[in-house]
């Protein structure tokens, strides 16, 4: 298979993971004999201090002209505490979601048995847990009407949704609860917001279409909760853009280190991979980023073009690596395994 | 001293803890020689069954004319999955919130070394765990302009903030930090949110007010990681009204029961005070529900009239409740102690 890549390594220790992933990519392409192709381009506080912009149409067009991107991380603290910076590097991920229309955004969840001491839970708690989030992409309050008044003593967040905004992504939850566990959960807050209750409304309809499925609902509070108290309760869990934030990074302790969560941002042709763990400016350059998201995250990419047997493979890579202890700090702490030793010991396994 | 108190009992196993918490009051009314008199009205699900609204008239009197409020829960399952009642429990607190102007919202948190074993997080993450949520409860998008198209295909709410309603707050959130541990955390989402950044810049100019208090910043996916792998960095933390909301239930996991965790909501005049523990309906006369979050609550009472050495009595007697083992099931599985066993140990114990 032919497959031409965008890659836009970021900000932070983007750019180091991102790495691994290529080499580990090109040994998948030289043992099945795929040609992947890869074009890189600028995004995030990079792209703004080198081109003022947070996504460079060059990127755009890069992106629109490619098959599948590989994004590594996006974000600098320089912007962050800056409550007058006019750009930020976050506005290119939320424009670059919506201009690909990658409205659904996926992120596997999994306590690896070797990795259960890692969790500040209990292994009794997480052993076993396996979910899946689907996290509305690009709509809600992320997307909504921003407004600040000229006094600067104002502001509003508008938060909307439409049913077809809505409807899209529960057809793939219940479609991905088919070939899980048959139940999926929708997180609201349908006792307050009205968009929680259109959320219910038009998931319990669709429910309907899937039979297999069981539906259930939690207040994003509770859910809150349920995901430390008992997240082995979960198989896909369905929710809009904000409360998927959140939820999902709270899920991310599971796994006992959030270096290894990928994810996927999918749309009706485009669709981006990338870790899910942030730019973590206070590791950038010290060798010490695990590179595990990012390749899981290539691993989805190649399931997303059907290359299931080559996912595999690079998941039975990753999970050696951890099994041998061929990990970086934040798994095993004082390794002195690089974030390059771990790229290319997965690459060499491969 | 003479307390007027409008005890709101409200839904599910509202009523049985808070009727423990008013055997409490009465015994310290005793012991320290007060005088506190009771008005029992209807709020939530119960209002409605037999008034036809949430927060009746006469409930509100009796509440604007009491020295402040002793509160159960709110919520019946048979409003949550109906996305076309009209009215619904919840309208009632908010209502009382809003009418009230109960702005801060304040929720301790801590790791009870007896119960260190309870909680699903391990000994070493939670022990010494001791912080103090403030959130924002009388605007945001709880409060905003919510929109539902007359086709129900589209939906909306409105997140909205003046820097009034964020600056009241985060005096109070600075001076409580100045009596703990002169930390305050404020979480937002200022990398995406206009409503975050005004957080920002206000509480950012206040905390010149109080030097010697640290002011960080974490955004609310972060925070709701950071709430499970390293709890004891919090000491102060300042939100708005969902994401406190959010957070506030991720951290009752912590103390190993939401059973224990105590709530105050005050304004300029009135207060409240609540167990943060729902409804819980399922649990609803079956002697199983927890009572000391509500009796914790009333100690919150005592405090907030300078009733000091009062409210340490009912914390002594409470802890000394769990120390011996006088608890209901959710602390100590297949415990025969009863809500009414536990609220009489601890009103014995005064
Ligand atoms: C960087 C930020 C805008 C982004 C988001 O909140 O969507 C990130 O936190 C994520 O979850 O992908
Ligand atoms: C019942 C509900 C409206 C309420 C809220 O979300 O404010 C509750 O969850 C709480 O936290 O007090």
């Amino acid at each position: 298979m032919k497959l031409n890549i965008a890659v836009l390594p970021g900000d932070g220790i983007g750019p180091e993971v991102t790495n691994q992933s290529i080499k580990v990519l090109n040994a998948i392409a030289e043992k099945f004999n795929h040609q992947f192709t890869y074009k890189h381009a600028l995004m995030g506080a990079i792209a703004i201090d080198e081109t003022g912009e947070p996504l460079p149409q060059k990127t755009l067009d890069i992106c629109l002209d490619s098959d599948a991107i590989l994004f590594g991380a996006i974000g600098d603290p320089k912007y962050d505490n800056n409550p007058n910076a006019k750009v930020r590097p976050e506005q290119g991920l939320l424009a670059l979601r919506k201009a690909l229309n990658l409205y659904t955004n996926i992120r596997p969840v999994k306590a690896y048995d070797a990795l259960l001491d890692k969790s500040p839970l209990k292994e009794q708690i997480i052993k076993g847990a396996d979910m899946v989030i689907y996290r509305e992409l690009t709509s809600g309050i992320y997307f909504g009407k921003k407004y600040l008044s000229e006094d600067g003593t104002k502001a509003s967040d508008d938060c909307a949704y439409t049913e077809e905004e809505i409807s899209r992504i529960t057809h793939e939850a219940f479609k991905a609860a088919e070939k899980r566990n048959n139940k999926v959960t929708l997180v609201d807050k349908a006792n307050v917001l009205e968009t929680s209750r259109l959320w219910r409304k038009v998931v319990s309809n669709i429910a309907k279409e899937y039979p297999s499925v069981e539906l259930d609902f939690l207040f994003v509070d509770n859910a809150a909760m349920q995901m430390i108290l008992n997240p082995k309760q979960f198989d896909v869990i369905l929710t809009e853009n904000m409360f998927g934030d959140i939820i999902s990074d709270e899920a991310s302790v599971i796994g006992g280190s959030i270096g290894l969560l990928a994810s996927a941002s999918t749309g009706n042709d485009k669709a981006l991979f990338e870790p899910i763990h942030g730019s973590y400016p206070q590791a950038k350059g010290k060798g010490i980023a695990n590179p595990i998201a990012s390749i899981l995250s290539s691993a989805m990419l190649l399931d997303h073009f059907g290359l299931t047997e080559e996912a595999d493979v690079i998941r039975e890579a990753s999970e050696k690596s951890i099994e041998l202890g061929i990990c970086t700090p934040d798994l095993i702490p004082n390794s002195t395994y690089t974030t390059t030793n771990v790229g290319e010991f997965i690459e060499e396994y491969i």
